[in-house]
């Protein structure tokens, strides 16, 4: 660090959140390609040299937002997953935890998914393994649901894992702040569509 | 017509397809934005001067894909579904059938999609308005299809059908052609996940 440079401070980690989350919109609406170092120090009213401060480049601040967004993933939708043992009851923690995150933190969770081509060699893989724990997670809850109702000769559950994923991160295309539906409307309800389906099994 | 140019034949026509699913191929790949007419003329083996030939410009063929696009969802899927009169097996024909396209027109169908913005002014509302008749088709099937279990006040309609397109365009982006599933096992499985859930209700 140059001497002329302070050490950084508590409310410089809040800065450094700040250009985070301004820098992840950005992203978000113009893609990680065409974002340039300019536009965000322009966001968060900096200079280019004033937001070097903060960040090293593009690829260490997309792998900051990546790895925000996998720790609140982890944090708040896998470890209270991780504590129920019923199936069910961990599939729906997981389903409506996922869309919920999604809903309130669409740009970083968006990235996580479409943007991973922009990291760097170094860290590339250690998103991507803590994408596939993930998934792997999902995938066996879903495969233990299956099992119990008879069902895994009809739907495969990495499949079903990979296709769920879909769904949820689908819902940022179609659902608006302003739509009809609340946030929690929506939650419950691709909840309800993944778990039941729209039409049930004649018994 | 410049005299020098001879008119359009139907051995033309056959070129120009091929022209139009070589670039869909590369629009997929690259994107709209970063595709250029130099980049599918050296794909087709024309010059770029050949390639006008068949092409006014960049925006013209973007709604060519798109127009072809529509022209096989409607006259593959739509118009099979029209002819079903019970809601549930109509649902099922639109499930597999755009499924089944999704999966055999990867490119077409998802530029579709995805590069809507990138048509001219002329073309967008001709295809929106398209994609909202068969959006709206299969919103009613789906509404048909609820009310008939009484799960209207569970699931709203057009959230479920924005959500249900988005299940079957993930599709492509964790199937790829040498998958352990087939095709016909995608669409089954699909289509399953999609009417029933992965814990079917019992009626």
């Amino acid at each position: 660090m140059a001497a002329f440079q302070k050490p950084p401070t508590v409310s410089d980690d809040y800065r450094a959140v700040e250009i985070y989350r301004e820098a992840a919109n950005i992203i978000y609406e113009k893609g990680f390609d065409a974002t340039s170092m300019g536009d965000i120090a322009e966001a968060v009213d900096l200079t280019k040299g004033g937001l070097y401060y903060y960040i090293k480049g593009k690829k260490a601040l997309l792998y900051a937002i990546m790895d925000f967004a996998m720790n609140r993933l982890e944090a708040e939708v896998l470890e209270p997953a991780r504590k129920e043992e019923d199936p069910e009851l961990r599939l729906e923690i997981l389903l409506s935890g996922h869309a919920e995150l999604v809903i309130e933190d669409t740009s970083a969770l968006t990235i996580l998914v479409y943007e991973e081509e922009g990291l760097d060699e170094a860290h590339r893989p250690k998103i991507r393994q803590r994408k596939r724990a993930y998934a792997d997670f999902l995938r066996d809850t879903i495969m233990a649901v299956l099992e119990r109702h008879g069902r895994t000769g009809k739907i495969d559950p990495s499949m079903a894992s990979s296709s769920v994923l879909g769904t949820i991160h689908w819902i940022v295309r179609w659902h608006k702040p302003k739509s009809r539906l609340s946030h929690e409307e929506v939650v419950d309800q691709v909840t309800e569509l993944i778990m039941h389906g729209l039409v049930p099994l004649r018994a």
